[in-house]
């Protein structure tokens, strides 16, 4: 099959036998007489479906019991509004690391509720690194500290987590879950778009303490937004975003049967070195990032002009790499690297740079 | 294949041809080299799909140019709180016709908002018919009269518009939409959930006049509840429900070639007259609906006894009729009849009833 490398910064590319098991069941259900996408959500096959889910997210993660698991609509930017009304009251203090434009726009949102403080910021240098914060910076009264996991247009990670004393701690990883380990225990709230990692765009996981669960919240608070009632519920209030869960749940299988985030983890770290070390060695390509800070999954790269950045894409376009182009606020190139993209991948990617600086164009 | 009769209130059956589709093109898409799960939203095929999704809708629907149409997340449910804070001001006065179940959600979750009144319920008589409005029955300062156009747990539907004078007419057609001609110009705001009629869980489509987009929000209005927002990012301020998107284009091609809502409707009151010419004539099965107020997509039904209606529904079961128990909080049966069902599922299920009634057990 005439098959792309598809390095979109989500939606992205699907391990191929998750794709082919969703095609071999999708009108006919493992033989229960439905699709999937007709199946009522409260029906036994789909229960079993979204438990499955539940429980194989729970193993390939490591999710202490402790830890509520809630299956959400809205993306990520939805959360950046239901954080602040789930834990703060209208007013209160947050805290916000500012390493890019989708912590930003948390913030943003987080202003629409009380006071959103930027704790720090690494606008100045281009948001080419991740600025260091310790306990101390925090304010004391903050009702959380948030970070932005994984900067998937800037192509910057925290390798190790802030510290955050006694406040809570809130992380996008919407970019990097699944992709490497996370210590859930280190975190309060977990949240992540699907469509990178996970599985498609239209699901939402947040992975949250239980005992963040139990304040009153303002009455104002849309029910839909209130994370208490999606954990008691089982993420079935309404109906859920059944096939995107279903989704999920293959690619959980997946990643458990290949042996678990760990050896995953490995492979795209394979990957991204092999991508990094060609840019490193690169006369023409260069890569901005602080070297301790470099994200595994979204590789930035810059050519010298726009002409050689437009020259470059349409060459590997050319030879079926799609997706390649920069975020509109950063430029140049970007490749990620998330979980479905194979090694070859990134083996015809360097592949290319090596010829573009021969000088070949196609 | 051994496809079952899924009777379900939604999600609910597809038709067949929109599921063959997309499993022929789930791994690769018209020989894209990709899955439309694998998409950048931004990609050009992408844009395509979703740009033929809403021409496709305005087509069918015969929606007017002053009208915008968004593709959201959420759920109906998730609209109950996005209209109070995009028609109305916190505190204002906004009328509701309580007409069942999720017509009285809609309302407690406006009263987060502003003042929600019940203009009219039909409670008392277990809300088995639609109570007429007239325009002085309403408050003369209400942001809006909020009608759920067909009441999915309790199988009544507004066949004629209730009065509204000025007042902007918002309405929940999630349980009708494309199963019969609805007159948008005759509304402010249409919205609904798209797996009944229009797909799949996980995609909320809102129609509405554009005229109500200008209003300045209040601040605290989260970003991504904000019609304006979505209207003017094309529904991609961020990754919209990219999949859930494709299969309701699937399904609108699909009315489009059998030649449009019309003719499904004109299907759907075929096998409604069906069901109900069997109840109405039977000894031991009842509707207690008005019959001036029966929906054509929902057919409540109830046997004499608990024992009965469980013996009934295990027939039907075993004759591969599924979901036909009612709701929770209605009880007895219910009989989903969207466009997916083929009349030979209708056929099916009379059969069923009148073998009931003579006396077989299976």
């Amino acid at each position: 099959m005439n098959r792309v490398y598809n390095f979109s910064a989500g939606p992205s590319m699907l391990p191929l036998p998750v794709l082919e098991r969703a095609q071999k069941d999708l009108v006919n259900y493992q033989g229960v007489g439905s699709s999937v996408m007709e199946m009522s959500h409260r029906s036994k096959p789909y229960e079993a479906i979204i438990e499955n889910a539940e429980a194989k997210l729970r193993k390939i993660m490591n999710i202490p019991d402790d830890y509520a698991v809630l299956f959400l609509q809205g993306g990520a930017s939805m959360q950046f509004s239901a954080i602040p009304m789930n834990l703060a009251r209208q007013g209160d203090t947050m805290d916000y690391a500012v390493t890019g434009n989708f912590a930003n726009k948390a913030m943003q949102e987080g202003a629409r509720w009380g006071k959103a403080k930027a704790v720090s910021s690494s606008k100045e240098d281009g948001y080419h690194h991740i600025p260091k914060i310790t306990a101390d910076m925090l304010d004391k009264d903050a009702a959380f500290l948030h970070i932005t996991g994984n900067n998937t247009i800037f192509g910057t990670t925290y390798h190790t987590l802030p510290e955050h004393g006694d406040i809570p701690l809130v992380a996008d990883w919407s970019s990097a879950i699944l992709g490497k380990e996370i210590d859930v225990a280190a975190h309060d709230l977990i949240y992540a778009g699907a469509q990178k990692n996970m599985g498609i765009a239209g699901l939402t996981v947040v992975i949250i303490k239980k005992a963040l669960l139990e304040r009153e919240l303002d009455p104002i608070v849309p029910t839909m937004l209130r994370y208490r009632i999606a954990a008691d519920n089982g993420s079935m209030y309404n109906t859920p975003p059944c096939f995107a869960i279903y989704m999920a749940g293959l690619v959980f299988d997946y990643l458990d049967e290949i042996g678990g985030i760990a050896v995953q983890e490995k492979e795209n770290r394979r990957k991204a070195e092999l991508l990094y070390s060609v840019l490193d060695a690169s006369p023409v390509f260069k890569n901005p990032v602080a070297a301790e800070d470099r994200s595994i999954t979204n590789v930035t790269f810059f050519l010298p002009s726009a002409e050689e950045t437009t020259a470059f894409l349409a060459m590997a376009e050319g030879r079926g790499m799609t997706n390649l182009k920069g975020h509109k606020v950063a430029g140049g190139c970007r490749a990620s690297l998330y979980n479905g993209m194979p090694y070859a991948g990134v083996e015809a990617l360097v592949q290319c740079i090596r010829d573009f600086e021969n000088g070949l164009r196609k």
